[in-house]
């Protein structure tokens, strides 16, 4: 092995019991086998934390890793990757967010930083190149996220970039995330909790290395290309002139964005959702680190009651957690609710998830204004659901008990109320109705995070592209539904922004494009010569899913964990074009096993499938906890 | 004249309905008579403002002016003053507030900014040394201070000081302020509301120059005095630990701090205030450019429904306006409502005295759940406290009518509600009994700005200071009250900070030292020979004095406005160590006009006392207008 360019080369390894910092080298078949960000986060997940492990206990750990080409001119790899046991889905979980972290992290000089053990006292961390701190965080422990990063910024340095938890998760709020850049989060899965559980506030990056480059000229060359591609692409103008608001009223008009707690699909006056009513909230775009499609859009409220807000804009999921789903169009109410989610860092998705459950339980009776201290849960009603929002990142009343997530929730809540608790593993759904898109939701059943739309995003069958699926059929289903967690987990191993890969295979009009240029780009920045080749590229994204779906395994997860609410699989969908659609479960399981090459039965990966992908330690491990046959 | 050290030299005229920047050379005349700061403002409202003119049309006008010493080395002469014809008083006035915006606008080559005219539509001006941009604001208008404050620095340069007005002055809230580097606020008196009629947002400074000395060594050497003697001040520690907070509750012992719109003074559960109980919020202390007094402290709340907040505290009189004088003990919501007042851009003084003038009118039954749509503003009921500032900032509902202010507010609601309008000129008392130190109260009758602490801030009364008076006695109280509102007219036209100059005065154990001091560094920056003399600094102070009370005179004030209300002239205190006291109003106006000089008649100044001051050109015009006798 030569250099490993376009690394930084190094990982740090967090003890925050002992406050020790160790830097590791990076090793290289780590390097060739996972590519980076997710892939390593993966790996070492499996590697170093034991099944059983308390996710809130110091044994959990919890990986940011970054692409290879974190900070360096390629478009839209500077993504910040955590990967860790979830307080939520008590599996495995990635969680990512944009902004500028991670090309810092990278100019400090690490590809992943391990976090484990669990601080005496509030602490942070301040990275400064080689420079390890670990610092009292005492007097910022309890502050919500933007008030504690301008504070750590003013004592370590005004330019360098904050990762840090609010009030949520040093409440270990179990949908509790991290947040940079004020607006930036890995979102999903309790990462946040972790780090209150760890008594970690924040980690501070400054960095002055730049990434060295294999081939210059050649990742120069594929930068150019990049560059032209997002500027032909056809969804290049929408994604930068609205972000993902450019869908929103598109996507509900789809059948998407249910309503009401998925008991429903229409909702009154949703034309709020059409871009030309919620272009008008813009004041500004931003983006991440070097990206040209900037689709971060700040927006101003001038009237109503919480006129004066000037923050990050609801992202499409949010607009529908806590908009749709809530029955709620008051939209200067879901901004406001979403400015509170970035301070106390909460996941807007779960958040409002969660506030769609009550407001179903409140309806039918199960939850009443004695468990809610008068706070009248009714559906559209934005108020109060900032007010929830509110007492669940403070775990207050009511909040304390759905601050657990809607399952754990229901359990405590009895009477009936887990019938309305909408997840999958325990990991709330998102804005999109699996019955009206069956891969994807299939992806929601299967994904190694649980409800997830990211894992398997499904661009066939929601946008049409590259090539145009029927979202309603069945057959084929459970080869789609690999095919793109496969994909995705590809670029998500590389460090790539999906809506970046989005915009690029639109512009070729092709995946295996996209592919092929995302591995000669790894290449010329890394010079590991297996990335030349595609079909290399989209066996590392399946060894990836593999190794997740064996960590979930070891775990104790099996076919009946790949499960979706009673009321997808029962209830048909009521309004065209998806109309008298169910979510056909079982049938789709078994196609998707199949085309796994999993056992049927028990939904893990075989041995065989193990080995083909370069993963017989998995299998061994498996073997011997009594969870494979040889 | 030779030229003029210390100061930039010039004034800066932004003519908002031409778009025109024009650059003024100093007066050197104006310099000498009358320093700078406020009284560059006294000078310039009564050149340039005409009588009669309504406070929100284009004609009224706003001074920004500094002190000679902004940006030098020297300790807390680095504040922004504001002088203006006020929507609320109608007559003249000077508002102030530290921070960092000053020593910059300095830099960039400016004594004073004249603001006349009226933008088209929301504009900012960006200073940038020599070069004047006036720029749209459409995008930050409706932002909160914070939120705008965020863009124009990225939009300009990120080390830009703004200086900017929130959604209350945008919508003519009377009491709406000025803010700079999020807290530091120009507070009293409505020139948020002149902005906002003046659709400016915000004015965005950045220099590079350095201001020049006139003798480098003998100012050098007088800042190391100035160091000296605050570190051996008796107040240093108080100030440096907590700022005003350390006599909060050492003032309410003393019957300041009156509790329930001066209805009453004490006050169940007021030990919330004394200084252990308050510094365990403190995380952080910050001073203004340059000062080592360092009087700001950041606070952070993590319990409660207000958890997570990091701002700003809440100053002595914030403790009392949107605490006590509403009888409220819930320090997590005044902390929370002085941050809304922040981002608002509200007067946290006036803001809370409005509300508690709606809490007594709702006791009262003059308001009624009706009229506040369900707002029970019951006594210390903090939320309630908290969601009528957001109305009043916003203009919604109750708040658009209390938003005029308690006397306007007073006249709309009518049914006997002016009883409870505890203002003079119109400007909400702040937190000190008059009747337990009659010659600061004297100075709140009396005061050219209305009910102001600052104006005549009575150190001797209320600390004891420099030397001991009795707070309670009458006689005596006219030259007293004179004395210290010349003294601090003199230091503000200087530049210098209120708190600053006590802890040097306590340092020296004599204002006249202070004075003596003061004199010699201003000769020292600017090489005007006539600073050297302390008589004559005090003289500037009488003069500064005597134009804004001409000021007021021309615009129709007489004797008749100098007033306190009833509430405070007839009802006994009821406590020690004031117990049976009332304010002797009519003695006190009596015993003051004849220590200034005036008409004891009508308390306009005597020509023969504006002569004697150098100001027969304001006795021409007064005795034109037929205010005067020759």
């Amino acid at each position: 092995m030569g250099k490993l360019y376009g690394y930084a080369g190094r990982i740090l390894r967090l003890d925050l019991t002992h406050r020790s910092a160790v830097k590791i080298e990076l090793p290289y078949d780590m390097a060739r086998d996972f590519i980076g960000a997710r892939g390593f986060g993966a790996k070492i997940l499996w590697d170093e934390v034991k099944p059983g492990v308390d996710p809130l206990c110091p044994e959990n750990k919890m990986i940011l890793a970054l692409s290879p080409l974190a900070g360096t001119a390629a478009q839209s790899f500077h993504r910040t990757f955590a990967m860790f046991k979830s307080p939520l889905t008590c599996g495995y979980f990635r969680s990512t967010g944009g902004g500028f972290f991670a090309a810092e992290v990278k100019s400090a000089g690490y590809d992943a930083i391990i976090i484990e053990g669990r601080a005496e006292k509030p602490t942070y961390v301040w990275i400064h190149d080689d420079d390890i701190e670990f610092r009292d965080a005492g007097h910022v422990w309890g502050a919500t996220v933007d008030g504690a990063t301008e504070i750590l910024r003013e004592e370590t340095d005004k330019n360098a970039r904050v990762l840090a938890i609010g009030p949520a998760g040093e409440r270990l709020v179990r949908v509790a995330c991290l947040v940079t850049d004020d607006y930036r989060t890995p979102g999903r899965g309790g990462g946040g909790a972790i780090w209150g559980s760890k008594n970690l506030k924040a980690i501070v990056a400054l960095g002055t290395k730049k990434p060295e480059l294999f081939n210059e000229d050649l990742f120069r060359e594929l930068v150019k290309e990049q560059i032209d591609v997002y500027k032909r692409s056809p969804l290049f103008d929408a994604f930068h002139s609205l972000g993902t608001n450019s869908v929103v009223y598109q996507f509900y008009t789809l059948g998407h964005n249910p309503t009401y707690n998925f008991k429903n699909t229409e909702l009154e006056n949703a034309e709020i959702w059409r871009t030309e009513v919620l272009e008008k909230y813009v004041i500004k775009h931003y983006g991440c680190f070097t990206c040209m499609i900037a689709c971060g859009k700040k927006w101003k409220l001038t009237k109503g009651p919480y006129a004066g807000l000037l923050w990050d804009f609801p992202e499409y999921e949010t607009h529908w957690s806590l908009g749709s789903t809530c029955g709620i169009t008051n939209l200067e109410a879901i901004a406001y609710a979403n400015m509170l989610c970035d301070k106390y860092g909460l996941d807007t998705i779960s958040t409002g998830a969660i506030v769609a459950f009550a407001m179903e339980l409140y309806e039918k009776g199960i939850l009443t204004d004695r468990e809610t201290d008068g706070l009248r849960l009714r559906w559209g009603d934005g108020d109060a659901m900032v007010e929830l929002v509110r007492k669940i990142a403070l775990r207050e009343g009511i909040g304390n008990i759905l601050a657990e997530g809607t399952a754990r929730a229901a359990e405590i809540i009895g009477r009936g109320a887990e019938k309305f608790a909408m997840h999958s593993k325990c990991l709330e759904l998102p804005a999109y109705d699996p019955r009206a898109a069956k891969a994807h939701g299939l992806s929601y059943a299967t994904s190694n995070i649980g409800g997830s739309h990211m894992i398997g995003w499904n661009k066939y069958e929601i946008l049409g592209m590259p090539e145009k699926v029927d979202p309603l059929t069945v057959e084929g289903k459970g080869v789609l539904a690999k095919r793109v967690q496969d994909q995705i987990a590809a670029f998500e191993a590389a460090g790539w922004c999906a809506f970046a890969e989005l915009v690029q295979t639109a512009g070729y009009g092709n995946v295996e494009k996209t592919m092929e240029w995302m591995g000669k780009v790894l290449y010329a920045a890394t010079g590991i010569e297996e990335f030349k080749d595609p079909g290399y590229i989209w066996l590392v994204g399946e060894r990836v899913y593999n190794v997740e779906r064996a960590f979930n395994v070891r775990e104790g997860m099996t076919r009946k964990d790949d499960w979706l609410p009673e009321r997808l699989q029962k209830v048909p969908f009521p309004r065209d074009p998806a109309r008298g659609q169910i979510f056909e479960l079982d049938r789709l399981l078994d196609d998707y096993y199949a085309a796994r090459g999993w056992d049927a039965k028990t939904g893990v990966p075989t041995r065989k499938k193990l080995e083909d992908l370069g993963l017989s330690y998995v299998a061994d491990e498996l073997e011997k906890l009594g969870k494979i046959s040889s």
